[in-house]
């Protein structure tokens, strides 16, 4: 098979996204559009992917620490086809080279398998777009056996022409021989100045090369990105597909247009998502995992059963099976939780493993912590897990009742079965049984005067 | 009046929901569709109702335990006509019949008797709907003179019948005498080899029983349910309805398309519902009552005046005139609140009655709690309501003053006109006018050596 | 210049409101809608503005104190020429008079301005828009050179002029001195009995005065609000266009349909705001500010390169550069966060001075204090602010440590170096490097018999 090496243009500045940021690292769901793209050609099998880069070139390459990407520097900005020539040295002669954009990021694998279906010795595959408004992009002409004769822009364009509705996408497959040929034939004689990758159009047909065409399923598939109201809109579009997937897959959404999914959602069945959650990183759910609204979940995984109530913020978490999550929960990097556990509202958790059925229901800090099975966390409860400088654990027993109020000045221990009185600071272990309690005695002042009001 | 008996097929499997639920057990505003459809029956004052059931039948008894619904088991699944006969002996022959879908959840009950309005001794009354695309539904074909003389399926249209766009929705109002004639004549002699309730026009042209026909207001209201996607969208519109409903009725809305409605919600005068909120059960809300974004309301009753801010969630809850709830307030079953009651961030209640005035504004969990008038909880209260086996009551008077990081360790009360000391942990009753503090004297170590960071 | 006077017509009741409310008095995007057409007034450079108020005139009047406008009673609601006739004795001869509406608020100046240049010595200038459906409103008859005519009503309009798209939208500017020849000559010989102002056209046209026409860019620029159907969506296209302004000027933004800016947002340069953020009142972020989803911000400053977590509530704080405040935090009034501070989650900050590199965590409530430089403020902390009728201020030096679960009785002070044992309640200073401990010793009590279910 002929090896496929792919050509990502990516030196352009981007001026109307009004940022400091090259434009192809801006993001859709969360992703730089470069890595969409590149995500892509690893989907296509390509032996090579090469990044051209110029504007913002370091910055690209440090958010972009893939060693599978070849970058070429294009120093000045003199149009497509000499972007694309920067790159041309790295591939070798007998691959197809297909030319994909750093700020055209969704452009799906099975459209470009369809295109590059159609590049062969002698001819080369163009991805062309029918839209409904074609004003401004460069048109395909074709004769009357429908064969492609040139693209002719918008400006060049006679009434007739205007008319056609099938235009250039830009991205095209062709032998890296014919490329090789052609590019350095590119002439710059036109208003801009610059060498245009289109212009090879026009050599293939003078030299006899079939010009073949596939179009995407999608209009916003070869949909570009110029400004933050086109990312905008291309994240509304990636987003919506999402959720027809998951949908598709056996979730039931209370609203399609109001879920995000930035990253990998792998979902069981019977799924409930209510609105407005968003999903970010690698996340599984289990099955029958219900999902309640504002959640943010984030490189997590959850079990079979697990609730997870309104307003609960998960990060970097496994959550047993059957447990019940929040509302107002926050669980943090390293909670690991074992089935049947409860986690409740205003409860932080970090580097926390609760055994099954321990509950932490109400106002508490669980930190650096160990707890064993069937635990009762009574609200208020914090782990005083730093001294100002080091961190330390807490390791908590099975069927432990911590009393409400309590703090629990780490490292400290304390034995199944133990029970500690609300209201204690515990900074001593606790053995197996014991009551601990470390408060002050109550006293009462009969007629107590209170403040008076102060002017 | 010719009583009316509705059957509703529910007895489908509906393997493209990809679900272990029965398909007609799906929610739409989180009520099962067959329950919308038996809900619509009621509100038409059927006299019988009848649930053809089949796959999951067990579950759909199970999860519809309404004593007004004669179920008809289809063990196989031969047909609309097949279900319609299963339940055709539990209706009296002088009734009307009305045929509904369990996975066609939102006909109106308007659309209905304007229906059941067309069938007589010899009519009966079939709804269409003149869909934009009407590919792969029933056409209607009429005569010159408008009356319906066949449905044309799909596959067996011709080119012009293809143009109708006037299709067949299944539901249909018929005597029960012409339908127990005509049932046992239905023919299983088509390609799936089942029994078509539709058939049963034809006999009505042939026999001379006028088809008349009704349509609904809306397409949405005769769209069934096969995947999840639908079911969002049904969801949608049912929702943007309940939304237009409510701004009808005189609430502003911050985003019609960002407010959830799953149950009955009543509204007072000059209502405001900020983005986000969820309404589910029922809910009744006051005079001026405004909510913030992204509160959830269940079950609960909120007074005149009351506002509540962002990110609250109330459940089961009483909430008195002019009271200040949230942000963050996490209200739960039992919570009654008196007029002018505070409950601020942070802060879950659960059993308890908070008398007029009374504030709870940071950070506590009261519970099992009875509160008198003008009470300040202090910030970190908690009632230690739980001894790991039993709840107990914490009874506390008017006027009393709580500390802030007070535990109260129930059972425990507190008379009115008390004063608790900030950190104290309350084990003992505390009498009218007393001042009580139970907390560790204070005791300062000069140069203290604080930790040393760990290698 | 010729000075130019606006006349708001805010007399009517709105019924269809449903609200006890005066209809101009209902928000758009926060702001009443009269408040809407006065500010643009004012962006008109209008040397008088003139309210006619009538019903609700007092509410009206107290809602909008302004001392820039002039308001004109009408008693009875006898049409719009009777309510301009209120206003008009305080309009100077020589002015050009802008008659704008309190229930169309969304008109912008440019188009106004637009209207305005089209007014002269012997023209007015009519604001008129064209309606794919423009039934129900006046039509503008011209003549074949284009000249306006007339405005026909939709009961007295023929067939022909029914397909008239181009409709009045009532605004209009005129010459003072025509207007006051005109106004006395209205008749109420009409079905309604009222004096319509869109008669004075007729008399331009008798008179040889030339009606000049301008149309807004947007047909919202014109919609009236007569329902609360309508406010939802002039507020949504309000809200549609602050998003766009917003990418415009470089923010990303994760769901333009789902923010809501309600007052005047200023933003930086790569500005992220996720999904469901609100803001109110001035807001201004610095650049490289990140919001998080289901934030509510008011009346804030923040600095560069902060970070917000997911549903926190910020109002009327400064948050330093580089701030990490949330998830789950709620800033309250008086809250100053210097640079590198974090507020972490269930943290509640009122009048809170924090100085640089200081911590708050989690769980807390600080209020009424001030803090230094590199404090550690433990989780669930506690100011204890309020002793019932009083507030007192806590003050705490640099490099303090406050151990978790601490209550500090203000007014108190803690000293630079200071540390505090977690669970202590501080009632006295603590210098300079001291220690303060202040709670119970620990017990442990052996084989302690934990209490039995009760029956």
């Amino acid at each position: 098979m002929t090896p496929l090496h792919v050509i990502i243009l990516a030196a352009g500045q981007g001026s109307r996204m009004k940022s400091s940021l090259p434009k192809v690292l801006h993001c859709v769901a969360g992703k730089p559009m470069l890595h969409h793209v590149a995500d892509t050609a690893r989907t296509l099998g390509a032996a090579g992917i090469h990044g051209v880069i110029g504007h913002g070139a370091d910055q690209v390459r440090a958010i972009t620490p893939a060693d599978d990407i070849q970058w070429a520097l294009q120093e000045e900005q003199l149009g497509t086809g000499h972007a694309v020539a920067q790159a041309l040295p790295n591939v070798p002669d007998d691959a197809n080279v297909l030319v994909l954009y750093g700020d055209v990021p969704l452009t799906s694998a099975k459209t470009l398998e369809r295109l590059i279906g159609q590049v062969g010795e002698r001819s080369l595959a163009l991805l062309t777009v029918t839209l409904e408004d074609p004003h401004g992009y460069g048109r395909i002409i074709r004769d009357q056996g429908d064969k492609v004769l040139a693209i002719v822009e918008q400006k060049d364009a006679s009434e007739h022409q205007h008319r056609i509705t099938e235009v250039n996408t830009g991205i095209l497959a062709v032998p890296a021989r014919l490329l090789k040929d052609w590019l350095p034939k590119l002439s710059n004689n036109n208003a801009q100045g610059e060498y245009y990758l289109t212009d090879i159009i026009a050599m293939a047909v003078t030299n006899g090369v079939a010009v073949n065409v596939a179009q995407p399923d999608n209009e916003f598939e070869v949909q570009g990105v110029n400004n933050r109201l086109q990312l905008a809109e291309l994240e509304r579009w990636y987003q919506r597909r999402q959720a027809d997937r998951l949908m598709t897959e056996g979730a039931t959404l209370a609203d399609p247009a109001r879920v995000d999914v930035r990253g990998n959602l792998q979902i069981g069945n019977d799924i409930l998502i209510d609105v407005n959650v968003v999903f970010e990183g690698d996340v599984t759910l289990g099955n029958n995992v219900s999902i309640g609204p504002g959640c943010v979940i984030r490189n997590t995984v959850i079990g079979d059963g697990a609730v997870i109530e309104a307003h609960s913020l998960i990060d970097g978490a496994e959550v047993g099976n059957n447990a019940k999550i929040g509302p107002f929960a926050r669980l943090r990097p390293g909670t690991r939780l074992a089935a049947d556990t409860k986690i409740g509202n205003f409860v932080e958790t970090k580097k926390a493993v609760v055994g099954e059925g321990s509950k932490i229901n109400h106002l508490s800090y669980v930190g650096d912590a160990t707890l064993g099975r069937h635990v009762n966390v009574g609200a208020g409860t914090i782990t005083c897990n730093y001294d100002g400088v080091n961190k330390h654990q807490t390791v908590i027993g099975d069927e432990v009742f911590v009393g409400s109020n309590t703090s629990l000045v780490a490292p400290v221990t304390v034995d199944s079965n133990a029970t500690i009185g609300a209201g204690s600071t515990i900074t001593r272990p606790i053995e197996a049984g014991e009551l601990a309690v470390a408060r002050g005695r109550q006293r009462n002042v009969q007629n107590w005067q209170r403040p008076e009001k102060k002017a």
